[in-house]
């Protein structure tokens, strides 16, 4: 393998060094992952982006139904009398409901709300379904749509409208509820380190940061480029929360009236931002290969050669057939050094060049995106090699962000150290447990991420509470949150 | 292979004979497939249902993608100023849109409509998106919900919310526009033909029944087990009546601003109710294999007994290694004759049952759904015959159907001969082509179904308008409408 660096940068994107926050704009747009919607606080979804969430989906989805989930889908109004039965659910949402309030020409009798999170409907109808231990667990997600009424919004990030799946459970006993919660969430982990090559942390939210009306949140975060930590996914135990309220009762094996236990657990299309701030660089978007629309592009160099055109078709079928997702790219509109700068920019893991003179010498061009090196391999067998590129590469980004990570999470000992360390990344710190020091954190640093990690491991971190001085009760990653 | 005839009815469910209309009710509560949702005209589609869902998309969808169209996402608010645009659009939509009105805590400056459709905000961002030829087509389709504020309702038939997809499309030429319009409505005919064993006929709807807004309409339209026909799916052809009301121009090869040529098509969960009435009989659902969500149910019969067990779980791994959607009944809480009677009833293509005597021959004993037999295989190499079985009961399911259609279709010359054949299913007749007699039919006999089939074979009818006795423009066929 002969290898060369590259060295033709993109020059229409604002680096991230410059300016994190327009990259990001630039990026999104240029790469025509979204566009701005003429609804307030809604994007549209342009098939580019459209075709990460389907990948995404599907590698959510067939975990989903091996972990025995089903999927359904439910009404997206929920009736206000509905919502308002649970009442810190109601606190934590009712802000940012939308309502309709007219049907056709008719004034409705009851607003109803746009569903904001589906709690409410899935339990009413539990409610129904539910009468003995014999019909437990009902272990339900669904695809759709909510809405949150948001003030500022980005796209894929904070929108007023965004795609999610949103799982819910229940079942017989507390156990089996926390089981539940705690084996999506690694599914989820799964998803995110396996799939997406995000490497994440897990762990359990503080009490002030849980969900509403839940009796315990668990998150993975994720570290974004710019030192901000993005919560990519949360699962929670609601306990009986929500059946008292809902009353969704059921006879166990003794023959007593008991209430069930109820989870529910969400990811939404937040992860393709997730997706963009870790891997991206100053040429664009660098995609996963296991959830790349387009994992190889092909690109006939001087295609009005002799035998180009027909080498580019016959390879393009050779790795389809394959199995592989591949693009050849025979526009005659634009040229190669555009297309070269178009396929970085929109992240396409490998790319591949066939020209006269590789045709020539038996060979094709590799470009791998990650790390932008350029060699050649012999034409023959090269669906054969293909896999192992395709799986170096998705290593290789996982790599990258864990070691971005790794040198973003500090352990701190003093407040001090502290506001430093997120300023660029993760402090992990010694923490009471008491909501007054959390406050007094996340008030002075703006650390609005937090999470108890399931590893403790206390390396580097003192025995006392970092804010306080008392005795320590956990080990906190403390961040600035998107 | 011995066949006997089996004759054990399921008993709580009201013959269609008797009551079509409860038929159905009883049918899809029981087999819950949905059920009724706490919001006006709402239901939910619970695990069984959206399995069904699950299987018509991944046919849809993988033939859209191969006719070269692309998956978004739009928002589901649409300001009113944009719905407002179209006049013809306006007027046949505006009575049924539910209107957000408030957001949070702050009232809304304009409504929001959740879309009854979504015309309107594509056009306004294809308006942005296309400047040249080169732009063109555009070729997108989305998989959401729409929302219309329907008086009465019945689930998968008619609800106020309801799933579907929107092909929405724009083409330089009125040549390929025509082109894409007919193309999707032979994809939905191929897929209701050949998936879900629907024989549809396929034509243009009249002027006056055509999509608000569009040049022309055409449909297909599926007859169920009442007589009554039910439009299965909608192809429309807009020309450029919304691209002039929202400006979608474009240059073309010749530098010229164009006006761009535009088309949409939709299918929805209505499609479930058509699989529904046509195939299910007084035993429950019978489901095409090619979308049903369990093809082969395994029972093990006096599961106590050494072997029977063992052999289910064998069996079971080879049908689901072979590919197929297997499900192995172990419950021990019911007897064999409820589970005999729970499949039927939920429609399963293969029922295999292996009990001692099976196993001592090497046989099992097999269930059809769709003609009742029952007989046996060697379990020896079955699931290389199971392909084949599985084929045959969709083939049958057709066969079944059409000879229903045909049958129920009738020539006529006369109105007294229209209004007869209306009663049990579509009337063909000869049309003038004038709104008057279109209304004056539609009002005698309540003839809401008027499709002009592309095939105007004319066997059996007049020459004449069946109405008025002026000179045939079209060959249309009546029916009573779902």
């Amino acid at each position: 393998m002969a290898k060369e660096k590259k060295q033709e940068f993109v020059t229409h994107i604002t680096p991230r060094s410059e300016d994190f926050s327009q990259w990001y704009t630039d990026v999104i747009l240029q790469t025509e992952l979204c566009d701005y919607a003429p609804v307030r606080g809604c994007m549209i979804i342009r098939p580019y982006g459209y075709a990460i969430w389907e990948q995404i989906q599907q590698a959510m989805d067939s975990r989903f139904k091996a972990t025995g989930h089903q999927n359904v889908y439910f009404p997206m109004l929920i009736p206000e009398s509905l919502l308002l039965k649970e009442a810190e659910h109601v606190e934590g949402f009712a802000p940012e409901v939308a309502w309709v309030t007219q049907g056709g020409t008719e004034k409705l009798q009851e607003r109803l709300a746009i569903r904001p999170t589906s709690e409410t409907i899935f339990c009413t109808m539990y409610a129904k379904w539910v009468q003995t231990w014999r019909d437990l667990p009902l272990k339900y997600n669904q695809w759709c749509s909510v809405m949150r009424w948001e003030k500022a919004t980005r796209p894929f990030l904070r929108t007023s409208e965004f795609l999610w799946q949103e799982g819910h459970t229940i079942h017989a006993t507390p156990e089996e509820a926390q089981e539940e919660t705690l084996t999506m969430l690694e599914v989820y982990r799964e998803v995110a380190e396996d799939v997406l090559a995000l490497p994440v942390y897990v762990g359990q939210k503080s009490e002030k940061e849980k969900f509403a009306g839940a009796r315990a949140t668990y998150s993975m975060e994720a570290m974004m480029h710019d030192g901000k930590a993005l919560q990519a996914g949360t699962s929670h135990n609601f306990g009986t929360n929500f059946s008292e309220a809902y009353g969704i009762q059921f006879q166990n094996k003794e023959g007593k009236l008991t209430y069930a236990q109820e989870t529910s657990w969400g990811t939404s299309t937040r992860l393709i931002g997730a997706i963009i701030m870790t891997h991206g660089d100053d040429r664009g978007l660098r995609l996963p290969p296991r959830i790349a629309p387009i994992q190889v592009v092909i690109l006939p160099i001087a295609a009005h050669k002799p035998g180009v055109n027909e080498a580019c078709e016959k390879l393009e079928k050779e790795l389809k057939d394959a199995g592989f997702r591949v693009k050849l790219d025979d526009r005659d509109t634009v040229s190669a050094g555009f297309k070269f700068n178009d396929w970085e920019l929109k992240g396409v893991p490998v790319r591949l060049e066939v020209g006269p003179r590789d045709l020539e010498n038996g060979v094709v061009t590799v470009f791998r995106r990650d790390t932008c090196e350029k060699f050649t391999l012999a034409l023959d067998g090269i669906a054969g090699e293909m896999q192992q590129l395709l799986d170096s590469i998705q290593q290789e980004l996982y790599n990258q962000a864990k070691t971005f990570r790794d040198t973003h999470t500090r352990p701190v000992k003093t407040m001090e150290e502290l506001g430093e360390a997120v300023q660029e990344g993760f402090a992990k710190a010694a923490w009471c447990g008491d909501r007054e020091c959390e406050d007094k954190i996340k008030d002075q640093f703006n650390a609005s991420s937090r999470n108890m990690p399931f590893d403790q491991n206390d390396e580097g971190c003192s025995d006392t509470c970092v804010c306080c001085g008392k005795k320590r009760k956990h080990i906190m990653y403390f961040a600035k949150a998107y």
